[in-house]
């Protein structure tokens, strides 16, 4: 499998599941938790837990569990949250405004700078506080700012050609929403890419499965 | 880890990846790949693939590998994707908006058969093909309709009030991208919850990697 500084990204997958429930207890005014009970809230094991909090260094003591708020603070490192990085949104149909309002960009390590669209219509607009620029401006604004995500939501024939404008600029990573292929003769690029559609597969294994 | 028919959830979320791969290579005319092609299309091991597969039958054959138009069958009925089940769609603001026409709910087994909103602004109108239903008649329809899912756009403070109404109309599935814990209470409820935002931070920590 994948691995990332020798940690395997399945463990890397869970560590935003981590950050997240840690932050709802913190919200709650919970300072301490057990592998045990964080398994049971979160439907792991604590051993895997246990396992997956090791590849970074021992958070937990023996009789006493986690505490919360340090253990939240070391995966928010962890996962780099801390950087300030920035991302800007190409495409701002439906999907992409509607990424652009519901997805807390800050909380998950990123400022959401700028968005792109060639539509005249949505040029000058507003999504949130951000102002929607002209899609033909990309590389001036690369130029100008350090820019180190572009959320692709454009249609899919236009992904590709997107991409290599952004990889142009020296912009290597993206979060693609696209359906495209876009790392075909890109192997230095890191792309994350969203298949919505594979969860709704999920369910519907789940739910034939609950009727036999 | 949690199972399904003995299956463990890891194996069942690759599923629906194998199904689109194995369709993007039947619609390139490609009628048969080995567990080995297969796996370095997939970022997976040929060893991972074949383990999965076997969770299921025997699909391949020793030294000729899988037939892809028949394992794409397999893994379909496997899915439960040819049971017709119906989907209702909750919140229809730009997320529900986006994810109707984003979304190929047919190909992941779902008719997209209503949509509900209590904003009188969007009652009355179309999402695509599929009329906007005043809110308040989710129970007439659930009662003259089979509905399997419903689709969760609504705000976080009306996700558990929704889901208790779509509960008693007898409605057991979600897919919910709220962000609120709609199955506590419930646990006889099955919940596919989308966080996106975990997508987001998994790549932070890959960026963050990266610049390492």
């Amino acid at each position: 499998m994948e691995k990332n500084n020798g940690v395997s990204s399945a463990v890397i997958r869970r560590l935003p599941r981590y950050y997240r429930y840690l932050g709802e207890l913190e919200a709650h005014g919970i300072n301490r938790i057990s592998s045990k009970e964080l398994a049971e809230k979160m439907n792991l094991t604590a051993s895997q837990i246990r396992q997956d909090l090791n590849c970074f260094g021992g958070f937990g003591q023996q009789g006493y569990g986690y505490n919360v708020e340090s253990l939240r603070s070391e995966i928010c490192k962890i996962l780099g949250l801390d950087n300030n990085f920035n991302a800007v949104l190409v495409g701002v149909g439906n999907l992409g405004h509607a990424f652009a309002q519901h997805i807390d960009f800050k909380g998950a390590g990123f400022n959401l700078i700028a968005a792109f669209d060639s539509n005249p219509e949505l040029i000058g607009k507003k999504v949130g506080s951000i102002e929607i620029i002209d899609f033909n401006k990309i590389e001036d604004f690369c130029n100008e700012n350090c820019v180190d995500v572009a959320v692709l939501c454009v249609p899919k024939e236009a992904a590709n050609p997107v991409a290599e404008t952004f990889i142009r600029c020296g912009v290597k990573s993206f979060w693609n929403f696209t359906y495209a292929d876009i790392s075909l003769g890109h192997p230095e690029i890191i792309v994350e890419n969203v298949h919505l559609g594979d969860g709704l597969m999920t369910l519907c294994y789940r739910i034939n499965a609950a009727k036999k």
